[in-house]
């Protein structure tokens, strides 16, 4: 059977191991697609680069659009990034009959909505494994694994950079700052860390997967984003003393109101397995009503994981297109022309556990005063703990967990007590969450 | 779109929860699947059970043949269980022309190669996700997220009576044969458990992952199966204290001289995310040469995750139907044709790490002479520990671990150790596996 002839866009970290990965394991990716997936033409604005990476056979350009426009091309992979260029490239290699294969979520969270309704009248596929979890295959888990069920739930460490820090951070006693200029120096955080530290990149790859849980379109403008450029050693220590791990989740939730849609440092008993993910690694914790809890781990980033991920891809839609469209997988795992429209419910409606420190002045009835305003706002109390105070100061630290609350009322209370006198300064508050199976 | 119609043989734990899931999540699934699947037929031989498990409009019959032979059946689901009438029914469907899915691990461990080339030659599909590790979507993993990928190895808690036994001899301090009293109670072992705790039933899974990972026949008696039952408390905690946990893997492997089959209890390093897999949870581990390890994990077991893989079965050959048979996802993941002839290697030319016990009368020149042995057969020892000998005894233990070692010398070591007059019983000997990310 005639090759599929492949497109290449970027020879960066991903681009790069793309070529590598389909380059050395070509023969066993031919005996299971069928027949030869062959990258045939690269652009990328550094032509040296692309040179140096590719064999004399591929021909190799400084201009995209000669690729996303040239007839011999099945499938473009664009792995340029960002949502211009990126997105006008992906609009055009449609427009020219040819499918995609992206790793690109802060395009697909942002404008996937419009860049799958111009496939989906073009007869395009778009596929995008490698923007979520990197080398993980969840995407194809959520849309074909899973299709029994009715999702419940998503929880995810999908954010390598963010949980190298919270590991480090916990295993070595050092704070945010420390951590993170280590792993600049590593290489495990960009010069620019803000999409990984204040919860964007996390919350793109949770705005995707909550669309094909779920059945709606995506809507990244939903997310409730909060990262941990806040998170101090003492709040992970007093979290490890009471049998949780703080991680930074992407969670999205089907709830009576609607969907919760959520990316925030998060308390998780130490004793679920995701609480154990360590360092770069990404994992992802389903809860399906039929299936219960399963969890997906391994490499959330990386060059040849991601590259995993997009040769998956380009597999799959080799074998797809061959198929009527309407057998293929749905681009959101549900048929597009049957998309829900149940809303994503605002931060001040969710319902979860709180986690709460504060420094108080220690003194007889600050206790009562606290526990007062909680009680107006109707949140109960799991555990109250007041720490002893340091010998340098007279305020000690208050640790208060809640049952089940609703995110408004924690607001409000927290407003009422830190017009308390006798409290010091801002009431931390960290959400948590049990995850059962 | 003409709804798919399904035929179901045998309303057992999985074959009761495949209906209920179907019937309950039918709205979701055919919104995802762009057709309705409804399950019109179902056999089974307590056609009562049949009865009050199914709609009005369902045909019952005792009579599995009807369903098999009848023209109105696109996918049969066999889950009957067993080699004999199962087989037959299957080959039967396959001749008029049906698709199949099966829960089937025993018969397709021992007759896959068979019942695969029939259906080939008919263009009929076998899809056997529920086959291993229940609800967790590993074949799926396997065969389509990880095809970028030269499988290394795969590692797997792929018994769920077998990995509750173990968790409550660690956590509770009881021996095998309190555990497994205690697990028939529960319903999480069988009245005859021989196939959970003798590892039968995890060499069937193993061996159809091992032929998907390395594009090998199915092999079943080339599997090498240990059981769990020789194991103790003893050496349970003993494993803990050196930084292991002892759990029963189904491990495949590809080595220089060809591939390894085999389920056996195994140390693994406690900081690993499989070794903290409790109860009667299932895990299993890919190491790709690009993704590096993934980890799936879920329950392995029961009716309602189980009838999520067949669910999500039923959904993929509804779809993978209308593409071309060169097209679809090869049953074994590679291409039938296009299949390796690479051996399985014998037990003993295997290489692994090995806990050693044995228990010895405490007087000098013990050490030297048991050294002394292990040197003669190359087996490096990377720890060696003597533990106080108790009050009521003149013996004591000794543990120790070895580097990588080739089985057949630890095998011809151990009987020479057994020899010397100073040691008493037989020498305990558990296999090692790092499980490297």
């Amino acid at each position: 059977m005639k090759p599929i002839h492949i497109g290449l866009l970027g020879v960066g970290t991903v681009g790069g191991g793309t070529y590598t990965v389909l380059k050395r394991n070509h023969e066993e990716i031919a005996r299971r697609a069928g027949r030869d997936i062959v990258i045939t033409m690269i652009a990328d604005k550094d032509l040296e680069k692309a040179r140096k990476l590719a064999d004399p056979s591929v021909i190799v350009t400084d201009n995209a659009h000669e690729i996303t426009t040239h007839p011999d091309i099945d499938i473009v992979v664009e792995l340029i990034g960002g949502q211009t260029i990126a997105k006008d490239l992906i609009l055009e290699a449609i427009a020219h009959g040819k499918h995609v294969v992206t790793a690109n979520k802060a395009l697909l969270a942002n404008h996937g909505t419009e860049i799958f309704a111009v496939a989906r009248a073009k007869g395009a596929i778009v596929a995008f494994e490698a923007a979520v979890a990197g080398g993980i295959p969840i995407i194809k888990a959520l849309r074909e694994g899973l299709t029994a069920n009715r999702i419940t739930w998503i929880a995810g460490i999908i954010n390598g950079t963010a949980n190298f820090i919270l590991s480090e951070m916990r295993e070595k006693g050092l704070s945010f700052a420390q951590v993170l200029e280590q792993a600049q120096k590593l290489g495990y955080a960009e010069a620019d860390p803000t999409y990984d530290i204040e919860g964007i990149d996390a919350a793109h790859k949770i705005t995707l997967m909550s669309a094909i849980a779920f059945g709606i379109p995506v809507q990244f403008s939903k997310v409730y984003t909060e990262g941990i450029t806040q998170l101090t050693g003492e709040d992970i220590r007093y979290a490890e003393e009471l049998g949780y791990r703080i991680k930074l989740l992407g969670i999205t939730k089907r709830v009576e109101k609607g969907i919760e849609l959520r990316v925030h440092p998060t308390l998780i008993p130490m004793r679920r397995l995701i609480a154990n993910v360590e360092g770069v690694m990404n994992a992802v914790v389903v809860k399906g009503d039929a299936v219960g809890a399963t969890l997906y781990y391994g490499a959330g980033a990386g060059s040849e994981p991601t590259a995993s991920a997009v040769i998956a891809d380009l597999v799959d839609v080799t074998r797809m297109q061959t198929a009527d469209p309407m057998h293929r997988v749905p681009t959101l795992s549900f048929q597009p022309d049957l998309l829900s429209d149940t809303p994503v419910i605002p931060m001040e409606e969710v319902e979860t556990a709180y986690y709460m420190r504060m420094q108080v002045i220690d003194k007889p009835g600050v206790m009562a005063d606290i526990t007062r305003i909680v009680a107006d706002y109707n949140i109960s109390i799991s555990a109250l703990i007041q720490k002893e105070a340091s010998a340098d100061s007279n305020t000690v630290s208050i640790i208060m967990l809640t049952h089940l609350t609703v995110e408004k009322n924690i607001n409000a209370a927290i407003v009422r007590i830190e017009t308390l006198s006798v409290v010091t300064g801002k009431v931390i508050r960290i959400r948590i969450e049990e995850l059962k199976d």
